[in-house]
């Protein structure tokens, strides 16, 4: 069997490298086992201009600040995907694709989430080109614009509340014939004005030259074809948590999300934290994700002085 | 009667910041009141290895690039201290040590926490130059140093605790006869080895050239000055968070922290926030607090378009 480590961290996001950074400081012996570095972010095609100390950074040069960072102290990273995680007595045993096996005292999980895609024609060749999958993110990018939100229920609404501040016109589309969204949501979006629902929607196809121009979807009452102009479209039929290897060991919310007490990001087993998007936080942002990881290193760091 | 503002944020550290950075990109309407931007780690001597994204930065360095951050976006400052926070309806009114009022409909308190000085003849002269108020941040300068640590609670020993990873030698001085720290951390302390306990200690001064030399305390059973010459002194008497303002709006634990939910920083009173040092927080980092500022603003924001 492999050496015990003090800390595994699953993923290498915002959250997974602060916690990363915040580990080896206190001079745990930490492995990162993650499939690559930047999480969500690192893949981003719009710029970040509120994570607190750069006014704008592409999600990119901000990870590679991260890594940076991170390099700068003594973490072992394995690049290998995470399948199961177990826990033996006081040690957790991390499994991975390449059958490889870790064990640790404690274990960061901060896989992060995955938007769900919406899988119609169109949806990869426009991302960061007029697709969206985080409106409090890429909102200001569409001041005076037309935008579509996919998806009536309470993610899609609360992106229509929040683009209210900049577009002139929005849509939602609901592939159900009735919104989901509660009737707060309903009421305020019918309250600020702007927005124009649709229901019975099925988005077909994303269309446009360089940049989205409009979306096709079919009515499925009149079965016809129909067409809307926007300047983008903004993804919100939930997200898809990358977390099912640690099913046995935690509590899940009814997405997939992991139930932490906030103030150390704790799940229902000692020595186990989920930070970032994978957990039930309602904020997902750089910076709160950042925050919990450092959080959940120092929790874990003072347990790891209990059990030892 | 002033406007109503949509937040009113008091205090300017990196939570306050944080949470103004936000608050002004969802276009709320936002007014800082503060004495000076900053908050602890604007005073702070030593750099700062642990905000993700700069390897190495000094504290006054961070601000100012938070601050230019937020002088990019449209909050509004009024330098002047808060003297009280009321609630009428659902307005808030703040009141300010130079007789001004201001209203508004949600509140983020961040006027953060300072460290109880010790308050004896060499302290000022040698902060940030053997003096510390934060083990977790400035401990790795002291590897295999010796460091005295002043306090005999739970913050003391968590300290010394800390400190194992880098000093040679660790001394705790307690003032009264007993240690008041949980017999957890004084078993872990016993057991990590490297310290050593004084009690009935009254420290009298602190000495030294260009940094800390030594220690004088009393000892108060012999009635005797004695001496002990380190290389650091870690203070660890508590501290005072600057929450006397609100006090009729919100719980308090026993240090006089705002007892909040983590999720979003909420006090007990809607619409009220209390992020970073001055909440109930048990990590008091720069990327927690700057995290804990994005969840209140970001809460705050969704409040308000509840209420308005």
């Amino acid at each position: 069997m492999n050496k015990v480590y003090d800390l595994i961290i699953i993923g290498a996001g915002p959250a997974g490298i602060t916690a990363g950074i915040y580990a080896s400081r206190q001079k745990m012996n930490t492995l990162f086992v993650t499939k690559d570095f930047g999480g969500q972010i690192g893949k981003k095609a719009v710029d970040i201009e509120n994570y607190p100390g750069f006014k704008k950074i592409t999600g990119s040069d901000l990870i590679k600040k991260l890594e940076e960072h991170l390099e700068s102290q003594e973490a072992l990273v394995e690049r290998d995907e995470v399948v199961d995680v177990e826990k033996e007595g006081d040690k957790f045993l991390v499994k991975t694709a390449n059958k490889k096996k870790f064990e640790s005292y404690t274990v960061i999980v901060a896989s992060g989430a995955d938007p769900r895609p919406l899988e119609v024609p169109g949806e990869k060749e426009f991302i960061g080109r007029g697709i969206s999958y985080c409106a409090v993110c890429d909102g200001p990018l569409f001041r005076d614009k037309t935008v579509a939100v996919i998806g009536g229920g309470n993610e899609g609404f609360e992106d229509a509340i929040f683009m209210t501040n900049y577009a002139r016109k929005i849509y939602i589309l609901e592939y159900g014939s009735k919104i989901k969204a509660d009737e707060t949501n309903q009421e305020l979006v019918k309250k600020l004005g702007k927005t124009e629902i649709i229901t019975n929607a099925k988005l077909e196809r994303i269309e446009g030259d360089k940049f989205v121009d409009s979306i096709i979807y079919k009515d499925l009452k009149t079965k016809k074809d129909k067409e809307l102009k926007v300047d983008g479209v903004f993804v919100a039929i939930g997200s898809q948590p990358a977390t099912a290897f640690v099913k046995g060991l935690v509590l899940f919310n009814k997405r997939d999300e992991i139930i932490v007490k906030y103030e150390t990001c704790q799940t229902k087993t000692e020595g186990l934290y989920a930070v970032g998007d994978c957990n039930t936080g309602r904020f997902k942002q750089v910076v709160t994700a950042a925050g919990e990881g450092a959080k959940a290193a120092l929790a874990a760091y003072g347990y790891l002085q209990e059990i030892k």
